[in-house]
């Protein structure tokens, strides 16, 4: 006889707030943060999430959603979640935890989505110092396609994922990453270079009692009180996988992750529709709510016989990913490409980051010549299918980093033509994303060379 | 009636050096280097090349001749060429040139190639901190596949591409690469935090005198004096394109170059019987010498029309790639990840550079458990068909990058097994690389949680 | 704001009988079928639908279900749906419909489908003479995978399809197919070779009252009476599409369907997790209920404008498709060729069903060698993402058929190896297949060369 | 060391005819055609071939030479090739001889290929009687691409490959072949209804002693006069392989032939440098000389472990083929449909090959609505990289076949469009394919619907 459908393990109710959910959600790392769910390994199980900012951007037409946005409250996650082994005992410290990905999608009767940047002085992105206001665009689903009304002549199938997936912290990994970000966040501005180019502040994101939610542990009491002090944000992937933001993670895709406490306790959130490599608006995916249907397996000892420690610790591990059979076929590809020298014409030395940046300002220029703006361009850069790679990081000094997109996701043909060039003014892709004022007082990185 | 096969406008001759040549090759990018050939636009003609080190490196038994190869003469390169339209006007300045890659491969009689890591004081590589030896595979080719004696049980068929091609700088963009690069090989070591984590050294190539090959023009020769103290190295990817490593450059890819000089004068060499993004081990791709055969046309005034400056002035562009429709199917991929952490523990800002070593190292750390010594592995990743992707850039305080490999190149399930741990000695895949010592006196980057 | 969630236009509930639900469905095409539903063009719409025998196969441990199943009532349909443009017109003959399937999978609740074979005097299939039997195999869905008890060792991602859609015909047009039918059932038996060599019968399926199911119209009325004897049967594909089973056909695909009446009043059922080329078991796919998500356009005079009769009439037309750009991902085919020559040893002329005929076969046999029986090859050749190709079809006398099975699907290496062949028994795949024994009195065709 | 490059086995001189080569060609299958080379398993050896017709069809503005020719000479092969083992042992009958194709390629300076329709009374192809002149397209390449004058407007990447690849076959097996096809040739118009849907003749290509080519073999000599007699043509696929018309076969694919006499004795030869499924035209692909590189192993006993005998002999059998892992990447295709219904309106029961040729006629037509003759397009649609499936073979009475076409192949969209239909001439493809007149008395089938 059949299985049972897949049991729902964490269920969401769109219409309640994050901390409202029959199992309440969270967002923040912690060994503390109890489990609200069982699972067995083989059993297929379904998580539903809400959207990382748990309902706050909303579907309409203003920004100022995302211009206002109180960032210590995200990403909002469903779980931890336990995972026993067929006789009922839990993963193990040590162990490696199997996650397959055994089908996802947009929550029923919610199938919509949006990209944004931020403000300058709230959040930022990758490009914050050329554009510094927030601004929103607002996608549609038709079943596996996405379309913006805000980025009108493009359309394509979405390769969704969750953003984020992670095993709970030790103590002992959760005291290093406080450390070592909080040394960065202390010393960085005066120490790395690499802040003059990337501009999103705070360097990092230290743990904040503000917007904290802990799940099970109510706000206010002892227990919360000591936890949220020392918790880890979720923003940036760390050694428990958490924001890793494969875009390739859809149906099929196993994710081994390192185990830390006893029962794994995963958690997942930060649904994408879609996502370009590198997110680089920050709010940089479709994102959306959506569920997950997963089956667990334990790699006994799994953690040390798989993963090796790269660093001091034996806690400086990685996970592993494998990802999923089934993507979209692209036939034909414009690759953009990037050297590590900045806007202003200084050299630097092998890194990609700076590379990569320059390849999505050259793609966001050279697209907006089709009659986009450059806001339009940037955010669907940072959500449609297109491909990051490090291409050489080798040859002094220049890093090269390549930005690959797919041409079949815009209505006309993009590429450069052997012809007479057109003259006239080009078709204009009206309306556009939606979009704040920037009030604050830092400079635009202008780009001398580049049409306005 | 038929056109003619491919016209042989650059032939190499592999019984002698390239300064013997009968159209003489170059190893330095200067807009006087005289073009050896003229094309015509819409014409299929060949271009022959020799492999980047112009034979210096040997299909033998040892590593010592990358240990003691001169850097100073790479790369060797086939060209320039200059570009003529149908009434034999030469690309202008300003215009965009557009090169098809209809069609390459080995030189007949010389099929196989090397991938090799310097000596981390003559070159170095990528994780030269980690490994400071000389080594060198041989690969050999069968057809579309390649098999090396030094890394048993690998065979994969190669995505070939030239890792460099290029236009001619103008004298103006030829300034500004030396002047951008002097300072930073000046000042970099006092202010670039990422120069103790890269350990390749210097900063930068700049010119020399030593070791440079100009074609036509004679060595000692006023003018060979003037051009040689100025003439740009080729090691790194800039404005002209150059070493782009982008290793999808194959059948049926175009390149839109922008045109500096008169005749846009492009040169091309540093064949890659297949390569690994990244290139990490620095001489890292199958590295052979081979044929290219191109069609090209001039899109007049295109590079104003298409490609937008970044940076100071409105030389500050970079080319634009359209890849080839043709590459090895591959359905399973594992992927390894690095955030920006480095092996001391020390936390980096979206430094994607640190993330992707990181990512490398979990990789060869990972592999090397299959049977394989860590410089096998080191070897197999720099020139396998693996991607290295820029997956997050904007979750402070951690980019996140990734390696991700196609299983299928192994004769071996090479993922997690979810099932006991295997014990005893696990086969062990020799002969290893060639390898020579380090004499050096640089300490090595040790991973304290590794397995040696 | 975001449209709304696709409007359910056609609601199945599965614990009612195919004629018990609110929309009532339908088993035959016919012009005077009224349409159950109405939507616009542009607008997204879902249809579910009961699997194509409304329920009689169960998940049980029996294939006595499949043996006595009346096929008389098959396929229980979704529709007609009649399809109007923005201003309400409805298409018109002539025109061409064009849906876009945007969505698509398992009813939730429901994630279980079947692959059988009937008995060769209640149905049959493509190899009923060599497997009389009436078997089934029961399948599970993880998200994108299926597996099965009965056929162990094998796990593959669908390609979900609706093996029917079509419109309705015209009256002209139903005249024309029960005529052409009719001949055949009259005449064929004496007339062609192929049915000594193909034994599924009757050769046609002519209209029967007995198992009609006409919608909203009630059965033992003058309307049904009239319509019921001329109505045609859901078996074949013919002009208005109907049952295509192009396994291809799963989300991103569009179909553009001549339009025969007002309205259009297209129907779609028989959903399929995944079906191989030619579904050779006739109950072939692993058949489930499921939804669709649709889109529509309507292409005015797009008919004539697009399609080429091909025969006496106007009418002879045939559906296009565009096949969407998501499918697995597979690298790895084992071919087997089939030639037009008999299992007896007879030569056909250029006849390409017999070649893959002995494509499946030789298929069939060879994958058994690896510890399965050949019901179960049979069953999984004819569900599993599998192709079948006329490779060559003028080189007489023989017609080269060919049939490509993904090798990934197993979790063994399937391919031929050399090197000592084995000894002593090979794995056994239990369990086997559900089975019926086989009653009847016609005999079964050995191939005496076959093992067992 | 590197291996040598790989041995010259089979050398061939385009400026000779095919009986002046200096190792002789042979163009039939019989087992005592001497080896003309030896081959060990595990080297890489290289073959060449002249095109099927041993240069008769010329790059000129004529397709006389397609009407005219002599076809009881095709097809030239390369070989017979004896392989041996390690030891030097030779294949023996009961092995499996697996050859895998390393590269391939035209041979150098004749980049050029053809595609034609031979004379309804002198060849034929599988739409006769539509197209019952001789045609003729000539194709030029550069490198990957194919483009030709007679049809412009298209330029296609070649998935290259060996239309012939067989072993020898054993006295036995020839003795069968012989007699099912002369049953065939002497009865089959009289039984076979599918005779008056394919128009080809004769049914069979019986021996004939005109145009015998037996390689070493003197012309005139009794051996000659007696294996002349007997010796079977190399038209059709057979059971060692021969004519299998795998258009996927090219780089990487490997083949598991049946070995029937000592050494193995395979030989090969019409090489495509592309083909649609089914060849449909007969002189259907891009037909040319070329090159193979080869790698040989012998499985002892594999013919019976891997191979199940079909038919009353266990001589009944056919090869396998694996394919390559190197294809070029189309996203979109449309596909068209066949149904077996003809084009005179009458019903065949379940017949794939009046499904195709409806389904090729549809695409035919549909095409030409873009600006080309029907000529052009059944030309196109025999060599492009187009696919033929069986997609239903079991709804009795309609088996559906499908070729879909890769969309990307065209410079304009092909694709059905929803908006106003275009008014006015089309544009025009000039010129069009080469053409002689048919003298021919048989009628040609009209399709009463389609637009002249």
């Amino acid at each position: 006889m059949a299985p049972p459908t897949p049991r729902l393990v964490v269920p969401v109710d769109l219409r309640k707030k994050p901390w409202e959910q029959k199992l309440a959600l969270h967002n923040r790392w912690h060994p503390q943060i109890p489990p609200i769910a069982e699972v067995k390994v083989g059993e297929l199980f379904r998580v539903e999430m809400v959207d990382w900012t748990g309902g706050v951007i909303r579907d309409d037409d203003s920004a100022t959603d995302v211009k206002t946005i109180d960032l210590s409250t995200v990403h909002y996650l469903s779980g931890p979640i336990k995972v026993v082994d067929e006789k009922g005992v839990p993963a193990k410290p040590g162990d490696l935890l199997v996650v397959e990905i055994c089908n996802l999608g947009p929550l029923p009767g919610d199938e919509w989505g949006y990209t944004a940047t931020f403000d300058r002085e709230n959040g930022g992105g990758f490009l914050t110092d050329h554009f510094p206001c927030a601004t929103k665009a607002i996608w549609y689903f038709e079943g596996i396609y996405a379309y913006s009304p805000h980025i009108p002549g493009v359309r394509f199938p979405g390769l969704t994922h969750p953003g984020i997936i992670g095993t709970a912290p030790s103590m002992e990994l959760l005291k290093i990453w406080n450390e070592r970000e909080r040394e960065l966040e202390e010393n960085g501005l005066q120490t790395l270079k690499l802040c003059e180019v990337l501009h999103s502040r705070p360097l990092a994101n230290l743990p904040s009692t503000k917007g904290c939610l802990l799940g099970q542990i109510q706000e206010g009491t002892p227990e919360w009180e000591k936890i949220a002090v020392e918790a880890a944000r979720t923003i940036p992937g760390r050694e428990n996988g958490g924001n890793c933001d494969i875009k390739n993670l859809s149906r099929g895709s196993k994710i081994y992750l390192p185990v830390f406490v006893d029962g794994a306790n995963f958690s997942t959130g930060d649904m994408h529709f879609s996502q370009g490599d590198g997110e680089v608006s920050f709010c940089g995916a479709i994102e959306m709510s959506g569920f997950l249907e997963l089956k667990c397996e334990i790699i006994r000892g799994g953690m040390k016989e798989y993963l090796t420690p790269m660093g001091p610790t034996s806690l400086h591990v990685n996970p592993i990913f494998e990802i999923g059979p089934v993507e979209p076929r692209f036939s034909e590809w414009l690759v953009f490409e990037g050297i590590s020298v900045d806007e202003s014409g200084r050299q630097h030395y092998l890194d990609a980051s700076v590379a990569y940046k320059r390849a999505v300002l050259n793609a966001i220029d050279y697209l907006s010549k089709f009659g986009y703006s450059k806001e339009q361009m940037y955010l669907l850069l940072s959500c449609c299918p297109c491909e990051g790679r490090i291409s050489g990081i080798v040859d002094s000094p220049n890093a090269v980093a390549t930005l690959a997109v797919p041409t079949a996701i815009f209505d006309q043909d993009i590429r450069p033509k052997t012809r007479i060039v057109p003259v006239g003014p080009r078709l204009v892709r009206n309306p556009d994303v939606l979009k704040c004022t920037y009030d604050g007082n830092l400079p635009t990185t202008k780009n001398p060379g580049a049409t306005t």
